[in-house]
């Protein structure tokens, strides 16, 4: 099944992207510019700069004790495999035969740089190289074998074994050969290799590839590496942990891995760690885009209520790894909770992150751009710890460009699940489901043109077994919700997930509805969150709006405050809000309370935070500071 | 005199430490704990370290080509000219014959590292090392020429020439024979031999040291340097630029520096360019504790109302240099605003970043720690972006103790100075002044309890000469000022300059007395910075407050909400104010807005924000959610 995450129990089934297909909206839309631009565009950074050459001059077999110019970072490598996936998961898609045939040629070039013994790295152990494993902190070796592996598990699923699976396999059995008990008892400083492996071990039934991935997990928090244990999450247990910390893509990789581990070892324990975790983090570490790891130092989560809307790095990898981590805890536990999160990320972190051309790239997504700052110049890799203001094309470290692409391509298996009573939408998209329930076949339309619009239609195109339901999250931020049945009768429903039984006994071509409101709406933060105290922003369905400077005379977002009282309308397409324009004096900015001046009445139109900075240089401010 | 600038034209003119004398109260016990454990702490560290070392292991001459193994940054050598310094001063100060024999060692162990031709460094240009001048963005060496230099000019005016000051003067020969016009005509990537150049020719009455340093000062901007331009100050012209940005030392030794040209130079252009920068730094870039450099990030300036209390940096070392800056701009312009800062900057980021037994520091000051974090393991050198929970004895970048050093032990040179009229006293703190006006012998007595009591008393001891005038600063949060005369009649004053004229007409031993409340207050940032938003913090006088968390029951800081409509209180020697203690439950922290828990009603003690961290780990904060 093309699916990226096959447990072998669970409350929920996941559906492969050749059972659910994407028929249009605004995935379809992103999935097609995906495929249209951004994979190729990785292509073509990848060759540039050489780290696909990499591979190239280990297998030209250089003189020992002569290093070659290694071009990229230690883990340039990870970006090679990343796009492999994404690649993996486009050709399973629509069987793109010049991207096959791509595949096929970096295969080969991937399989000339592997060891005898099934090692594979290019920035270690090959000739005048620092030696194998001889620094796990920071050697990232893991983690390259990691994404290789998740690479060759979308590969099998899409194509079946080839010469990248085999690769890989041999890869996967070095690892557990090196690092099972009596080998080297430690982990690799970023988590990825325990993901991996688990999937790895469902994808191929190997065991051995699992009990690896458990021994990973067991040893954080075993401080096997040097120094800095909190940064990659090895300083505590994982199951003793009480909150997501450190570096947050390492973190939330981690967490994705341990979450498989439970499942297939029956650890309710270990289960129950990460959704602990995950729930405190979503309360105190969390912005209101979904965006994880609030700090800049060490691209990490900050502490509790510590979330700077300029300051917040938000990673795109760390949201495409919150995602992974959400979307396992919903097949595990059936908990739409989790849902709710990975619509929000996807809509305000991960659309953002690509410019709607799919050829520049947010690598830290602030929800505060204080100045409109000019365009860094275009066409050359820049620092990722550039600040929110500009997409780049490629960056220094470059990991949430290939990481977008494979995400999008596999986009359509986070829509819906089963179970053995019926399936479960919980992403409302465009889209075609058609599967086995039960035995049974079961084809349903759904059509929708959320979230500009509240109503998402189910249509049942072929029902071949008895009794169904059809089950959906009803988003947390959801009023007015009302369940349509075929029958034309109407049901108030509450947020939750809501289930419509008995599909069985409606003819092929009825429909149900559900509809609510997707109208704008003023959002307040948790008195706790001391960055965004006084502040308001506006939520339309899962759609995290902001306003920026190019959109009101003067242009300074300093200048402006919001009436809450007011609610946001839509007009001429777009929401507007009532605010005010202040012109104040600079003086010493503390003194006793004084009464604002009372600025100039205007209204300000918003738009969504994954459109802000594709209209040139803007300040940015997600929140509004409220009258 | 004993007194670190000495400008040949200006509104005032400065006192020297023999004429101004501490007899007590905060700054007379800060300076005494600085002369009987500071200064020697300090002398400890860099023995132990070795960075003294360094000047014996260039001396001993070592073969070309072997690199000795140097201990410390590339910068230690600065860190020990500012100890050098803030010994001149001691010694100047008390006449400590201990101290001047360890001076004397210490100017041998320099001297014998000092080329043929003046250069001396123990980082550059030594057998096995990179060339002088090989490395100007980063390689600090005329940096820590400065630092020398500015000991020298101490030396100088607290002790005469001497070995120690022939050796600066060589190695300020040397920068002028290599930087001057038709040599290396680039600058230092961090501003500190302008300010020290202009300095040494006001001591030496050396014209080309001036114009060194104007040089030096017209070549910022001019982009010698490789990148980063922004970073060192030479990305715009001193002339130029609207606001200090970059990293905040730099930035205000470079400001520092640019007075000191512009005054002796008559560039009223160069002058009006600083304060204008300085204007708007202190409106929109400044914390209430007068701390400057918001951001880790660089240890920088941010951006305009960038001032996140947990992230703020204001490095210590940045309030000396600010200090440095606004006390030039006092003696240019006779604008009292200027005192405001240094009093606000003194009493809050200096007196706070030492420990009351003057053996630990903070090298950032932060007004707002989150959580209580353990204590980090004593006796050994910190990193310097430590948090600002805790103070370190040493830091491995340690230019914050030996810099508070020097600034504590020549404290009394910013407490008032003279023109031809009469006195100005620009800080409160019990001293004698006994200087000439005018040709006639001047003798004060300032008694105060301040800031404790709101009184500060001047007695005049003798007036050898006509009609003269005593002149405060009296602070601009200053409410119900009365200023009482000799002959008992009271006059109400607005904050700003007071002046008491024709003291001459009264005997000595007739007291003036300036009264003004110093009760508790709250106060209120300006709406545009973010980040404090719907806070307010207690000051007092000159003083800001913060709540510990050890001070009230769970001790949780992100549940207390405060109470403005209250005014705070002092009850049993401490200031109370109004509270209430939440106990909110965790869940996703945006929604509509919901009346927030009431609470239970608590009365918080404060405590000044230099006195946080002195009694275990504790969270804190200064600026409190108001209810």
């Amino acid at each position: 099944m093309r699916t990226p995450v096959m447990p072998s129990t669970g409350t929920f089934r996941p559906l492969g992207t050749e059972e659910v297909r994407l028929t249009g909206g605004h995935w379809g839309e992103r999935q097609a510019v995906n495929a249209a631009a951004t994979i190729r565009h990785c292509l073509h950074w990848l060759e540039a700069l050489d780290w696909i050459g990499n591979f190239d001059r280990v297998a030209s077999g250089e003189e020992p004790g002569r290093p070659f110019q290694r071009a990229g970072r230690e883990f340039s490598d990870s970006e090679v495999y990343k796009l492999a996936e994404a690649m993996a998961w486009e050709i399973g898609r629509t069987g793109d035969s010049g991207l096959e045939e791509e595949f096929q040629k970096l295969t080969a070039r991937i399989g000339a740089a592997q060891h005898e013994d099934g090692y594979l790295n290019t920035a270690f152990g090959n000739p005048g190289q620092e030696p194998r494993y001889s620094n796990l902190e920071w050697g990232h070796e893991l983690y390259c074998a990691g994404h290789l592996i998740q690479a060759a598990v979308a590969r099998l699923r899409n194509h079946g074994e080839d010469e990248f699976t085999r690769i890989a396999r041999r890869v996967a059995d070095h690892v557990c050969d090196t690092f099972g008990p009596g080998g080297i008892e430690r982990i690799c400083g970023h988590a990825e290799i325990e993901v991996a492996l688990a999937e790895l071990s469902r994808a191929t039934g190997e065991p051995r590839y699992l009990e690896q991935a458990r021994l990973f997990i067991e040893r954080h928090g075993q401080k096997t590496l040097k120094e800095n244990g909190f940064y990659y999450q090895d300083d505590t247990a994982v199951r003793d942990a009480e909150v997501l910390r450190g570096h947050a893509v390492r973190a939330l990789y981690l967490s994705s891995g341990a979450v498989d581990v439970a499942v297939e070892t029956g650890d309710d324990d270990l289960l129950e760690a990460v959704r602990r975790q995950w729930d405190r983090t979503v309360a105190r570490r969390t912005h209101l885009t979904g965006g994880m790891g609030s700090q800049y130092a060490d691209e990490a989560f900050g502490r509790d209520f510590a979330l700077s809307p300029d300051r917040a790095y938000a990673e795109s990898c760390a949201g495409i790894a919150a995602v992974m981590t959400a979307w396992r805890l919903t097949l595990a536990t059936g908990d739409t909770r989790y849902g709710d999160m990975i619509e929000r990320i996807a809509w305000n972190v991960l659309s953002g992150a690509v410019a709607p051309d799919g050829r520049s790239f947010f690598y830290a997504n602030p929800l505060h751009q204080r100045t409109a700052d000019p365009e860094p110049p275009g066409g050359q890799a820049l620092s990722h710890t550039l600040a929110g203001g500009h997409r780049a094309p490629w960056f220094n470290v470059s990991c949430c460009p290939t990481n977008l692409a494979r995400t999008f391509a596999q986009f359509a298996a986070y829509v819906a699940t089963t179970d053995d009573g019926g399936v479960q939408i919980h992403q409302f998209t465009p889209c075609t489901i058609d599967t086995v329930v039960d035995g049974s076949r079961l084809a349903l339309t759904v059509e929708t043109n959320y979230p500009e619009e509240g109503r998402v239609t189910v249509r049942v195109d072929a029902n071949e077994g008895g009794s169904r339901e059809i089950t959906f999250r009803v988003p947390s931020w959801a009023e007015d919700v009302r369940l349509t049945h075929p029958d034309g009768s109407v049901r108030r429903i509450t947020p939750g997930a809501v289930t419509v039984g008995r599909i069985g006994e409606f003819a092929p071509g009825e429909e149900i509805h559900l509809d609510f409101s997707v109208a704008p709406r003023w959002t307040r933060p948790d008195p706790r969150v001391d960055a965004v105290r006084g502040c308001a922003a506006v939520e339309q369905g899962p759609v995290v709006l902001c306003a920026e400077s190019l959109d009101f005379p003067g242009g300074d977002l300093d200048e402006l405050t919001v009436d809450t009282a007011v609610p946001p309308v839509l007009r001429d397409g777009a929401v507007h809000v009532a605010a005010r324009v202040h012109d104040r004096p600079d003086a010493w900015p503390y003194g006793p309370a004084a009464p604002d001046d009372d600025g100039k009445a205007a209204e300000i139109p918003l738009l969504p935070f994954r459109l802000r900075a594709t209209r040139g240089p803007a300040a940015m401010r997600v929140w509004l500071p409220a009258t």
